[in-house]
This record gives structure tokens, sequence and C-alpha cells, in this order.
């Protein structure tokens, strides 16, 4: 996509209709800005011209015989209708809305999925103006932040999620960061059902979790990074934070879609630590083929209001979402937003969801990169040696794989490694 | 849906599998509390059975020959494997995440759309208990609120959006503003794209606005209520809503997907005005069979958080939702969500969406009640008339089909909604 005008929002769709392209793309358009059903009385030329949203591009890429989404209206005159594929990029004025993530929603993500001129409806990408750059902060830590708190150079974070997700006490959960902070974890987060539930609460489980992770971090000079989920209303968020902080801890983490836009970006404003962002729910705009929001335009949402660490999936996990998905998601949370230094907003991507020793080297491989958090929940803490075992098999894994040998070569001298292939066969 | 423990929160889901059913959905439930795809150490049978998710029931609702959504997953064995469709009902302990509806969306909307275990999964209704309503305001206005500050009984409040939707300035939209309350009209909202943008500033708008419908007011003793898109970062909201609120004003909208709900309930808990809560982007949430959320569940978050006025889609509109849908979201909006006197969180739906004067028989027949805020733009404002004539053509329009008379028959005498009826053919 290429950017024409500095003063423009530029927006990319996959969309599928009955009707010519065209008109179909302009009611589209029409509905997004100046336009209604019908002609209105103070719809001039003049306005439409100005605050109207203009096609840029138009692309056909295939064809159906029958609809992908019930609902949509075909011309009337046609019995068998073709429903056509296409590409296309719109363009609307940044005088329309201002530099306002919420907006943009309501602009690029609002009314248009239910149109019925359409049978298929996904957005691809949106290219946003440097306005929207000098108006959000971005990530306040990234990858160098994120590196720097940890001590972790030159290879991914090897991290883990509390198992089982609900259901231990703050004591328990203490006790398995106990586990594995002597284990040699770097990155520890809770899990997203695990916020301030009164069967654990988050002070008391805060607090037990910090005095293990300050112990640890006295004694070695080490200190792990625990993402305390903080999910909650604003005043709580706000109030969790600062707990977080008092107690010495290093990063929060939030859901992105239970909180939205907005209470992400007072949180941002209020934080002086790294943002972990969870993307659950996600699967509601991304598991249809026909009506959602790609990641690539989803994750630069967040970026820009100031995520640090954004969830991809990993490869083959125990979600859906194809290995070469993953991948494009991880890549483009490292790829600028904006030119010039300090702008891009770039973030450590999270790979996460069943993984084990077993998806790394295809990860290293897919990726190029040691700058990722490599989590895995069951697939450490389940290791038949423990969970100090389950860590150290995985950062074998990463030795072997960034150093180009077969995993099962370096299990031979690497009895939890050999253990952690057996166990996730 | 019957509920069964005050302690437990209850969601039901439409799925399709081509799984044994009651193997896949205990995977669901376990994914959704404390189960992970593989058994972990601390798991023991007495926290499964004190914090795992139970099933409460399964119904078998029929199959398809083919998944209905790509990335599913099926039993090895099976070449050609039947996809069951089933309805379940899932259960949580309060205990797990408390009264907090960030949390919820987590735990009955998040990660479970991704289970490769499924081929369709869809929300369709949640029973929260009341410890959610004691712990949220609900709405401050609702339908009585509304009426009182509007000083209409008895019938619809006829409403119309702000059309051309953005590209007027501050003091053509006063101008538009002028007509239709000289026209008679209830209740005026801001369209959803139009909200603060460096065209059509919110402060200069709304004080030009709010200076026009205060001197009708001053002159006429009746105030019709103007829903001000108020949408934005959190501390622009209150703001704008604070302006408002200082100008006269009696009412404020808000994107709900743009903003999500602590930003929401921020905004309730500040705010004296009724929220007018705009759905756009609903779409996303709706448009396929195979996954999403229905609406009745939907509602239930934003009524409990606050909203005074929940958009239902209209009839024969010009998005792709059908009839009966819309009636039953309307419905919806009007059952109590809990007993007791000022608990149940009843709220006013709005109708809107290419409505005319064609679609009101047929939306009063429906509904069966008056309590509703009946929203046409270009079905308004662009009568041949004007918008006062289109103002009179709607208020006829519900007379008649009120009192049971044809519009028609009612046009015969009435020579705005015979223009109408024309133009709107």
């Amino acid at each position: 996509m290429q950017l024409i005008s500095p003063d423009r929002i530029y927006a990319s769709y996959e969309v599928e209709t009955a009707h010519p392209l065209a008109d179909a793309i302009a009611i589209m358009a029409g509905e997004q800005s100046s336009g209604t059903f019908l002609q209105v009385p103070g719809e001039t030329l003049e306005l439409k011209e100005r605050s109207g949203a203009r096609i840029e591009a138009i692309r056909e890429t295939g064809s159906a015989a029958q609809p992908s989404l019930p609902g949509a209206s075909a011309p009337k005159a046609e019995r068998a209708p073709t429903w056509r594929r296409a590409e296309t990029l719109i363009s609307w004025p940044l005088g329309n809305l201002g530099p306002s993530l919420p907006n943009l929603m309501a602009t690029v993500a609002g009314n248009l999925f239910e149109l019925q001129q359409f049978s298929a409806l996904r957005l691809l990408d949106i290219t946003l103006p440097e306005a929207f750059r000098d108006a959000y902060p971005g990530p306040q830590f990234g990858v160098a932040g994120t590196r720097r708190l940890t001590g972790v150079e030159g290879r991914p974070l090897i991290g883990t999620i509390v198992k089982p997700s609900v259901g231990l006490s703050p004591a328990q959960t203490a006790t398995l960061t106990q586990q594995l902070v002597d284990g040699g974890i770097d990155f520890i987060k809770d899990d997203e059902l695990q916020a301030d539930g009164p069967d654990c609460p988050f002070a008391e489980r805060a607090t037990a979790v910090m005095e293990v992770i300050q112990r640890f971090a006295d004694r070695t000079g080490k200190q792990p990074m625990f993402a305390f989920n903080i999910t909650g209303e604003i005043d709580q968020m706000l109030e969790r934070h600062d707990l977080v902080a008092s107690l010495g801890g290093t990063c929060v983490m939030v859901s992105l879609n239970s909180v939205g836009l907005p209470a992400f970006s007072y949180l941002r404003r209020h934080c002086s630590l790294p943002i972990h962002a969870h993307r659950n729910g996600w699967g509601l705009f991304q598991r249809s083929p026909h009506i959602g929001m790609s990641y690539v335009a989803y994750q630069k949402l967040w970026r820009l209001a100031g995520a640090d660490h954004m969830h991809v999936n990993g490869l083959k996990n125990k979600f859906c979402e194809a290995d070469d998905s993953v991948l494009r998601s991880a890549r483009e949370c490292a790829t600028p937003m904006f030119a010039g230094e300090g702008r891009g907003c770039e973030v450590m991507p999270v790979f996460s969801s069943g993984q084990t020793v077993r998806q790394v080297p295809a990860t290293w491989k897919g990726l190029g990169s040691p700058d990722l958090i490599y989590a895995a929940g069951g697939g450490l803490v389940a290791h038949p040696g423990g969970v100090a075992s389950g860590v150290r098999a995985m950062r074998q894994a990463w030795e072997a794989a960034m150093a180009g040998i077969d995993l099962d070569e370096h299990a031979k001298v690497h009895p939890e490694l050999r253990q952690a292939l057996e166990k996730y066969a």
C-alpha cells in the first residue's frame, strides 16, 4: 500500500459482492463518510469532494457461485449472480475525525460490516497519517526495554503461564513461581482468566509472588519478569498497576478486547511498566474468512496506543491459525509503522498456545530473529522432571535451534531436552 | 435458561464439532477455566471441582457434511466426519473472576473462539449472578427518564440523524437542527462518524446546536433531545460530556465498540445525562452465522454498564439483518435482567438504518410497545417538502399505525404522509 497524501487515512479491504464492484464499493465509501442510502439535500458535490471517502483502487481477485455470508443482496435482474471478490483501497480525509483511534474504529471498522451489498468484507490493513503518531505515545519499553528489565540478550525470553489457569491460591501461585524462577525462567504471566477473583485476590497474589521474585533477584542479581493480569475497570487497573510497581514488579498484562482502546490508552499514560497485551477474544475477528479484520490492521491500533508485547499465537498451536499467518503477525510486530527514530512502535511478539520444545526450530527458522517471548504453559510445567527441567529443556531447544543443531542430536547430551522430546512426542 | 446457583455465571453457546460432543465441550470448559491442552501437576480433582467450568447441558441440534469454518480438526480415524451442531450451557463459579464485566469477557468470550475442536462457535446468552447488578449501576435514565426529559408520552420518540453524516460545519449543523426542531422532532443524533474532527470541532458544534435548542425550548417549553457523539479518549469524553451538560444538553452518544466496557463504565459513573449507545461495528459479531455473539448476550453487557438507549437496527433495514432478529433484540432491551424494583436494567431500543414511514406499521405490530426511538436519516430529511414535512409525515405514520389505520388511508387527509409514501415507494 502506497501512502499518497499525508492528510488522509487509508484502509484496504477484501470484499465480495454480486453488484458491480465499483457501485458496491462506492456505497461502502459513502456509508462511511458523507453519504447515506439516498441523496439528502445538504450533500453537495463540494461537500462530497471535501469530506467523502475516496476509492483509491479496486482489484478483482476471483469469484464464487454462492455468497459466502447470508443476508447479502443481489441485483434483482440476475437469477444466478456472480459473487465477485476484490481488494479495494479507500481513503478518508483526516479532517473528518482527527487522529483519534476510537473514531478511527467507527470509520474503518464500523457500520460497513453490516452492508447488505456485501457477502464478505474484511479489513486487511490501515495506514495512518503522522498526526496519529503525534497524538499517541506508542510502546514505552518494546524489545529493548524488555531486554533491559530482564537482562536477557541475544536469545528469546523463555516464558510460561501460571497453570492451572485458575484455582491456585496466592500462596500456591507463589510456590509455583519459586520453582519457575529457581529453574531459570525469564518471564511468567498470569493466565488471562486470572485477574482479581475472590478465590485468588490480586493484591494477595501480587504480594506473595513479588516476595519470591524480589528474594530471587536479591540473591542472583537477575529479576524474571512477571506479567500480572490487571484487567478490570479503570480505577482497578491503575490501582493494581501501582501496587505492582510499588512491589518492584516489572510488567502488567491486559486483555485488549476486554478493555478497549480508550481504557488502554488511559492506562498507558499512567503506566511506568511494560504492558503485555493479551488478545483473547481475537477469534471473533479472525475465525471467519469472510468477516472481520486481519491481525496486520489490529496490532497497529494497539501498538500505537502503547502495547509493549503482543500475542501472536504459536506454530502448530492448540487453536486453528495456520503457521504462515502466525509468522506474518510476528514479523508485522517488528515492522515500523512510522518513519523516524523511535517512531516505529515496534513491539515484542509473544508466541504462545500449545507450545513445547517441538516448535522451537521452526519458530527460529520462520522468524529469523531472537526478539520474541516464547511462552509455554503445559509444554513447560508438565515436564516429567518438574518445572525447572521444563525451563532447562526449553533453553536447550533454543540453544540448539540458534546454533543449527538438530534437537535430537542436542538431546543426546542434554537429558532435560531428551525428556521433553519424549513427553511432547 | 434456568438459573441454578446464585454464585455461578451461565453462558449458552451454539457449537459445531466433528469430535464427540461431550469431549469437545469438555475441552472448551477446561480451556476457559482450570484446564489446558494437557494435564499439569497442580490440576487436582479438588481444584477442578472448585474452579472448573461445569457443563450444565448439551443438546444436539443437527449436523453438516462440511465444516462451517476452516481450520477445525476432526478425529484422525474418520475420513468423512459428521460435523454435529449443538447448544450447550456452561457455568463458572463467580469466585474465579468476581463481578467484573471485562474479566467476564475473557471468560465467556475469550480464547474459546479459536479452539480447533470447533468449526462453529457462537455465544447465545449469558445469565449473571446478582453480584454483577450490585457492582454495576445499570441505566441512569432508561425509558422513563428519556420520556421525562423530552416530554413525549404514549408514542415513540421520532428521531433523526444529522445528514450528511460528515461534512457539515458547526453552523450548518445548527441550521439543520433549527429546521428539525421547528418541524417538531423529538430526538436528533450526531452520526457515529461525526465526533470531534478538525473540520467540525465538537465544542463549536455543540455550542451552535445547543443555542438553537435552548432558544426553541425557551419559546415552546419543549426541549428536543440531541445525542452528541462524545466518542473519544476518556478525558475527551468526560470533557465533552461536561460541556454538553453545561450548555443544557440532555444526551450524549458513544460508539460502544470503539470505547469498550471499562471506558464506558467510567463515563457512566461520571455522567449526568442519558447515554445513547451506538453499536457500529456490530457486524463483526453478527454477520457470520458460525462465529460471534448474539445481540441477546451483547446488549446485557452494556445495559448493566449503564446504557440508556441501545441500537437494534430497523425493519427492512439497509443492512442485512432479518426483521425477526431486529424485533427479538428490541424486545430483549425491555426484558428485565434482574428481579426487583429498579434492578431490571431495561433500556429504550433505537430503531434506525434505512427507516422511512413505510416500516412504521410493521414496527408497531411487531413490537407492541411505543417505548422506542424511531430514527430516520435520509428517510426523513430527504422528504420532498423539507425536513419539517419529513417530521410531520413520520408522526402521521405513527398516529395511523397506533390507531390501526392503513397508511394509504391516512395519507388521503395528511399530505406530508402522502408525499413520503410517494418518495419512499
